[in-house]
């Protein structure tokens, strides 16, 4: 029996999300029919967490056990022979007998992509929110530097909705390494996009803090209210769940010296 | 009657193209019925050149005549809201009498969009050509060099395409004012991009011209090979035509002082 840890990235468009759904198609169930054609073998691939439907990866990690024999630059190369083209594994390396993407993981970084434009170009609308002024830079950053550090995020938490198993006797306390709003000029656009990287995040917790920062930047809320939703441990003081698609699962971390070099990267013309 | 002038953007990904096709969704056509719902009136768009199907556009400018006395600002908003959301009006003004998109044009931008990578991103697979490896700059910049000028762009030109009303004469000669490799360095991908501008460009011709700057900038033609299909003006002497997902019309200018201001711009983190 061998452990495998699969890097994956996605566009997330046209899938439920990673979470096999009734239904409805999910990257986790298109993954695990074409294992099972190429190994042989029913196949349960384990993802280190749940993205919603329409989020997208850049670089989501799933791990699985096979009895397999086949090399995995095979099975990479297969199963991207197979995958539909908005699925992609980017790395297939073989793992420990412990490793299990979602326990074994340390932190994830996220990011939420937005464009300022008073019409958006089509050919950026599935990857990005528009929005037609830039946010105030200076009251988001003060937000931002809030977030850091350990705290309890059930403001930003979908109602009703953690799962057991990956609560670990946290609750609702999530530890936040870094929150970054990184805005870069173009010759036409501008974009921005925020960074989030913690040791884990409640569900819609991402897409609930940008919500409420988009409407902080926009002066809908001041600095002092957003402060006083992150204590209310309440969700319905919070903004509303900022759409799906501009958010990226970019990276999940294994080892914490990573974890504290994350993120130090500026703004990139690649958008990672 | 009023002449338009319209500036519009569009994911070429599910249309036949610019102009109306048999059987086919064409970008033309979409508009033209929107406006015929709005204006009440048969309309006529004009573009200034056709798209092939699959290519996109960040500054596609049409023309129309319209009897039609809503505000241009009401025309925007109103076609932006029957439009599908893959094509919409940037701008809409009013034009001088005799101003026609394709025939008053004095010069076009294209650029040609590259992601280098063993794998690519399925979010960034819509709108780049992935290579593997990086071409050679050296090379490639050598062969651009030899593009502008006024030359005879045959070896280029899709065979027996030619639309005669915009020939003018000029047979398939076309003055390139810039040709352009722009490099882009991110923190895990590498893009890259081509950009011309020119007084008018052949059928498929930038896509030829991409086609056959990736062999030269992989080593599988030399720089006096490429100046030979050049010379040669015979289309079965160049290289593959580029796909269509890659090539977004970036700009159409009207005013020959722009032309010359044009291009200067370094690569953008917004990729325009």
């Amino acid at each position: 029996m061998r452990t495998l840890k699969l890097t994956l990235a996605f566009d997330g468009t046209n899938y439920a999300g990673w979470q096999r759904q009734k239904g409805q198609v999910a990257i986790q169930q298109v993954l695990e029919e074409k294992l099972a054609v190429i190994t042989q073998e029913a196949v349960t691939v384990e993802g280190a967490g749940r993205t919603d439907a329409g989020v997208h990866a850049l670089g989501m990690v799933a791990s699985l056990r096979t009895t397999s024999t086949i090399p995995a630059i095979g099975l990479l190369k297969g199963l991207n022979s197979m995958l539909p083209r908005d699925i992609r594994v980017l790395e297939l390396t073989e793992a420990a007998d412990d490793f299990h993407a979602r326990y074994s993981a340390v932190a994830k970084a996220y990011e939420y992509r937005l464009i300022y434009a008073e019409v958006g170009l089509p050919t950026e609308r599935l990857y990005n929110l528009r929005l037609a002024r830039p946010l105030d830079r200076q009251v988001v950053d003060r937000c931002l530097e809030m977030l850091v550090g350990r705290h309890d995020f059930s403001s930003f938490e979908a109602a009703g909705s953690r799962d057991p198993q990956a609560d670990q006797g946290r609750g609702a306390v999530r530890r936040i390494f870094r929150a970054d709003y990184r805005l870069a000029e173009g010759e036409e656009l501008t974009r921005a996009k925020f960074v989030f990287i913690g040791d884990g995040f409640l569900r819609h917790m991402v897409r609930n803090l940008v919500g409420t920062l988009i409407m902080v930047g926009r002066g809908k809320r001041t600095v002092g209210e957003f402060a006083a939703i992150m204590a209310a441990r309440d969700r319905s003081q919070a903004g509303p769940t900022a759409p799906a698609h501009g958010l990226f699962l970019r990276q999940v971390y294994y080892d914490p010296a990573q974890v504290d070099q994350a993120g130090q990267g500026s703004f990139s013309a690649n958008g990672c």
